[in-house]
């Protein structure tokens, strides 16, 4: 404080305060500050931190500030807020094109996690961080917001033993309710975990999906069974690796189960539909300490009379209720209501709310 | 074979044959043979083998035949096949009462186990069997037959991992299908392990079951998920004590999950709700070699549109479709379809049919 070593000063972006948030309360654990070289290399090389454990994307600081080793950086959010501190412990380039093909299997530009980490460039600062506050976040968001510790206790002060988390960057329209459903059913309790950090442009913005939880947690979960929490995560689009983090920060948040359903965390065409299931069957899961819950496509099936999936339903997909994403958003655009077997008509007119306005923005 | 020693033969009973198919067949795995004393008492006291594995219900030849160590005994079928030989290692009394009070939780002979076992008798003949053929089954049977051994290499034919077992002594409602395919959903496969042999008067018999599970295979299973195979054993309706048994035995046939439902193998007030359920937490699961799955109260719900559970619904009972089974089997009888959320048609039909004949033969 005051001493020349605190002079430099750096203003992270909204995604690096992301990484900062969780490295700080515990969702990256054991991680304790961003990569230095040789955990970025063994990271992007064999899935692992250099001391062994598992750990599938790096989590770095790239920034153009000059400072060297031994340098105390001051951190603060992208509002100015003071974050903490950066003990530099190392300077070093990163490959990006070796961290695009080994993380995200491809080098395309076009590919958003990987045009991200593009943007940020080569020159990573690393070493442990101190925080001294945690980034702001919305009101809508701050109530639901638990940290890893006191997510543990609410589900120990529930009695939850299996308790099984659910990633999400949609609306929960009744597809995934029902896996949510089925995984709860064999579980004590449920962790809807949204996440709300950084996403790409085109998805639907945290605060209109969070008026959609609300309402299904008002009206649709069991309150003593489910608990809303919000993930600071930004989006990779990393598919099969960032399935694998996304376990892990649920595994650090208390969980016992992960949901991992059809092409998880993918973008486009750049993943296999199963890849990010398949990848765990090269990883221990004792080792990684959270198991996860494989799922398929799931529907409602006129014949079945309720939701079902490719596994548990036989019958011919013109029994099965399909709408397309692109489908979805030109009704909602046009105020009309999708099938209450797609998606419950309370989220409906959450979402043909936010539409509506987003079209009246545009012009429309 | 002609020796003096195999002169003596026995006649089992439908029970005693159920166990010695179980024991030959690999599904009592690690049993070889009716159980001495000394395991006898350890399984009543500790639930263990003396040897120290888990196992939760006697398996015993309880019979008058006078026999000594050494001698050996020929099996036969109740309708006279001949099965195999018992090389008889001791003979003991055991303590029924101590069996129904440490066992059944109850000495109370209206309790159908407990009656069972004073039927049999004290005097058991205890030693290793060896198995010439299993009893015969009825056609409906034997075409869904599967040993312990076919089972498994079905399962790794299809690459299956994680199998799931439900074990049933009912007719597959709609809420027997929704909790087999809620845990079917986070499994790769199913198997549906009706028990087929001896159960109270008052059940459906188990042809009329199997007509009913058929045509749940034909219309509403998944051919490449579930695979239908019958399970030889008997009821002993004890409850907890039987849910460890059942689970053993689907252990036994090479699955990894077993469903734990409600009053699971109990009849009438003799056990808590679920009292099946907290018996494991007693048990070291990775010592057991299969995982059980607790599910609760399942219903068709109105408000979730949907079969739900006590665990999943939030919505008050007047939103969910609850008929007892004495109104269900009323309905039956009078030839009244129940509502289609509460059974499929088809195995309406199925029991209708079966409840008007049974009507008809009681003269009405």
């Amino acid at each position: 404080m005051g001493s020349p070593e605190t002079a430099l000063a750096l203003t992270l972006s909204a995604r690096q305060a992301s990484d900062f948030e969780l490295l700080s309360n515990g969702g990256f654990a054991p991680l304790e500050g961003f990569m230095g070289a040789a955990d970025w290399r063994s990271v992007c090389e064999r899935m692992r931190l250099e001391s062994g454990e598992i750990w599938s994307i790096p989590i770095t600081l790239a920034t153009d500030l000059e400072a060297s080793a031994g340098d105390v950086v001051e951190l603060s959010a992208p509002n100015g807020k003071r974050l903490g501190r950066l003990e530099v412990s190392e300077v070093f380039d990163r490959d990006v094109d070796t961290e695009a093909e080994l993380v995200y299997r491809t080098t395309d530009d076009e590919h958003p996690g990987v045009a991200a980490i593009r943007r940020e460039g080569t020159r990573c600062l690393a070493g442990p961080i101190e925080a001294v506050a945690l980034p702001d976040h919305e009101k809508a968001f701050a109530r639901r917001y638990l940290t890893p510790e006191e997510s543990r206790k609410a589900f120990a002060d529930r009695g939850w033993k299996r308790i099984v988390a659910f990633q999400t960057r949609n609306p929960i329209h009744r597809a995934h309710e029902y896996l949510t459903k089925a995984a709860l059913e064999v579980s004590d309790g449920l962790f809807l975990h949204p996440l709300i950090g950084e996403t790409k442009e085109g998805d639907i913005p945290a605060d209109v999906r969070m008026r959609c939880y609300e309402i299904l947690m008002e009206r649709y979960y069991h309150p003593e069974r489910v608990i809303l929490g919000v993930n600071p995560a930004k989006m990779h689009y990393a598919g099969p690796r960032e399935a694998v983090l996304h376990a892990i920060i649920r595994r650090n948040y208390g969980c016992t189960h992960f949901i991992v359903g059809r092409d998880h965390a993918g973008v486009g065409d750049y993943y296999g539909t199963y890849d990010a299931q398949r990848i765990f069957d090269d990883i221990d899961i004792g080792e990684l300490g959270i198991e996860p819950l494989f799922f398929e496509h799931t529907f409602w099936c006129q014949d079945c009379e309720g939701m079902a999936s490719d596994k548990t339903c036989p019958h011919p997909q013109e029994s099965h209720l399909f709408l397309s994403g692109t489908k979805v958003r030109e009704m909602l655009s046009r105020g009309e209501t999708p099938p209450h077997e797609f998606t419950r008509e309370e989220v409906a007119a959450i979402l043909m709310d936010a539409y509506g306005k987003e079209s009246a923005t545009d012009g429309r």
